[in-house]
């Protein structure tokens, strides 16, 4: 096993971009410098991930990106890390490989361009859009295929039974129509998403802001379990480290950014799954958002979220509008709402008057249909066929009447 | 007592605008015609309401405008209709009083002038935006006063407990803060919303799809009669008409276009409701819609009209964000939604970072802080003076630790 110098040494004078001595660079910067850091990823895309770790350990890289890293500059565990990660079946993904998506990432390298040089200018860490440097990742699926009809959902860990009762069938539905659900492993909506994925035997993908060795929270570890087996636990960080707060906000971004669209299904005000429906919006991807009763403070955050005319999120009600949403056009499209035909329907105006005018009993003369829908008593024969043939009305021997269960009056439609 | 055809004469000849003989006219065409019809609408406005009613009664009417009122032209009933009337405590309101409300009822009027000439090309009759021939009122209140600051609350009768709740809690806010609601009388989210305006001790008008004398439901009764005690029952049809089935959505418009704005409560797909809501828009109103829970049914109607992207409709959680969009510029604005405050609110990512950096327990030395949270050991010493002083942290005599109830690392914001 070589030291990290070495490995860094042969990387660069091998020149092949998917040296092992890259990815131990990766390793480094993983836990070197915390995810979200726009002018760490500058300089690693500017000299690339070798000469970074490189300059970083000599102290020949810039001061202002020396301190990103500060004391952490003396640690060097890369190895042991990819060595805790092959142990528990996971792997580190890097943008040199194949199965980096780099499509679907691509809106965050656009955004991170677009960060100030100057840091006092650059959008607080915690929302900022900057891709990552690397991904660790857990499971039987590759990232970017899993990625590739993908959809997020997110919502309030204190979810209600209503809130998770949506989320599962969401899940459930996305994932018979082939869509991955993304979510962030959380208890309440995050978990009632995932399972209902898995229950409908599709693959779903976790983010999470902790080591995938020991993915929090533990209570849900057997849901981790089993997104492993067909799906893929992915994080920023490396093995064993802890979902220190700050970390759930710069997670988000991922989610947005790996999806096609984000669905937020129950969130409180000021909630993480707001901040992730903004992410998705600056980020170009459609934001989705599933109403509730306007008496639950876990639908607040939702409905000021629809009522963000500059954010312009979308109701949805079902995993069929979610699809039409984010779906390919013309492909996805949802089915309309369905609707209770009415025998009423496409009659004229006349008919209208007419059928409403029959009493529901007594039968009478068409003088008197036309008496109380005011018309003609020609006009009332000619409309009695076609009412009759409707099954709305019916002679009695001495007169008409409505038919039984048709339009009553003051049946208000 | 004079005839009709005297109290005509009496009222041509003495030019009038507000001759007894011109709201016998308007008596006589109410029963007359449907309201709705925009050819007897357009007539009356040409030749005045004296000479409408001695043309058709006459046979000298245009052959289109006489096919209008078919048999109904030999019924004589305007002098006991307005008897009636006054019996209940009911009398007729005609565009030539000052009470009209001619300033809300002028964007029916611009509707109806754009109604094509050919019959054939015009606005079904129940969909038509046509203004009131004239209107029958019970109550205390001035008709044009009352619906001065007013909103229509509409939905549907087999409202759920949900749906009635929000109902009445908007009713009686909106009647604390001086705002009118109109709507149906009918049972359900009409009664609900009646209700609410009542128990805040404001006027609230009803507007009835049959005669004034007898409102429909008579479940209601008792609503009905309180209601007219401080505000108004409303209607297009005479005394002792029913609410034939078709007139409930011809009724819809006047909701529409006597109040500022529409606001749908709980509505089922295909509903009088969202029909309402649709006439609002075409007015030029605001529409607003509460949502509710996508597994009920009573609201699915709601949903649809927010998903409605042309209809431009408007989610509302409160009674504030109502008046907020129907209300005055400037001066009904909402309060935002509260959100509570965090004391980790307005640290920078730095002070962030080194306070998820914190045990629970044991403190640690300020160099473990540099290491976990990625910065300088002089940074984290600069930072924790702040993070003590908002009570986030503690010294324990041997190292810093949270202070209890401060951020626990995991607890997702």
């Amino acid at each position: 096993m070589s030291t990290l110098d070495e490995a860094l040494e042969a990387a660069a004078s091998s020149g092949d971009a998917v040296h092992p001595g890259v990815r131990r660079a990766r390793a480094w910067l993983s836990r070197a410098v915390e995810p979200g850091t726009v002018d760490l990823w500058r300089y690693v895309e500017d000299v690339g991930p070798v000469e970074a770790v490189r300059c970083l350990r000599s102290g020949a890289a810039p001061a202002g990106v020396r301190a990103l890293v500060g004391t952490r500059v003396e640690q060097e565990s890369s190895l042991a890390d990819l060595r805790l990660a092959e142990r528990c079946g996971a792997r580190l993904v890097v943008p040199e490989d194949d199965e980096w998506p780099a499509y679907r990432l691509h809106a965050l390298t656009l955004a991170a361009v677009d960060e100030p040089l100057d840091r006092r200018s650059q959008t607080d860490r915690t929302r900022a859009l900057v891709p990552p440097t690397a991904l660790w990742v857990r499971g039987a699926a590759r990232l970017d295929e899993v990625v590739e009809r993908s959809v997020g959902v997110v919502g309030s860990r204190a979810a209600t039974a209503y809130g998770e009762h949506v989320a599962g069938e969401l899940g459930h539905q996305l994932g018979q129509r082939g869509w991955t659900v993304v979510s962030g492993g959380a208890f309440g909506i995050d978990g009632a998403a995932h399972r209902g994925a898995l229950a409908a035997g599709a693959p779903t993908v976790a983010v999470l802001s902790c080591g995938v060795d020991r993915p929090y929270p533990a209570g849900n570890s057997a849901l981790f379990h089993r997104i492993a087996e067909t799906g893929l636990l992915v994080s920023e960080w490396p093995p064993g480290c802890a979902p220190l707060r700050h970390r759930f906000l710069v997670r988000n971004r991922l989610i947005a950014a790996l999806t096609r669209g984000t669905v937020v299904v129950e969130a409180a005000a000021r909630s993480g799954a707001q901040a992730t429906a903004l992410r998705a919006q600056k980020l170009g991807r459609p934001v989705l958002v599933v109403p509730g009763p306007v008496t639950s403070a876990l639908s607040v955050g939702c409905h000021e979220l629809l009522r963000d005319e500059q954010l312009g999120a979308r109701l949805v009600t079902s995993a069929a509008q979610v699809v039409e949403a984010v779906g390919s056009i013309g492909s996805d499209l949802a089915a309309p709402v369905e609707r209770p035909a009415s025998p009423r329907d496409g009659l004229s105006d006349l008919a209208i008057r007419v059928l409403d005018a029959c009493p529901v009993r007594t039968g009478v003369a068409p003088e008197r249909l036309a008496a109380v829908a005011g018309c003609e008593v020609l006009e009332v024969l000619r409309v009695l066929p076609a009412l009759e043939l409707a099954e709305l009305v019916q002679w009695t021997g001495t007169g008409w009447r409505l038919a039984p269960r048709a339009g009553r009056p003051g049946a208000a439609p």
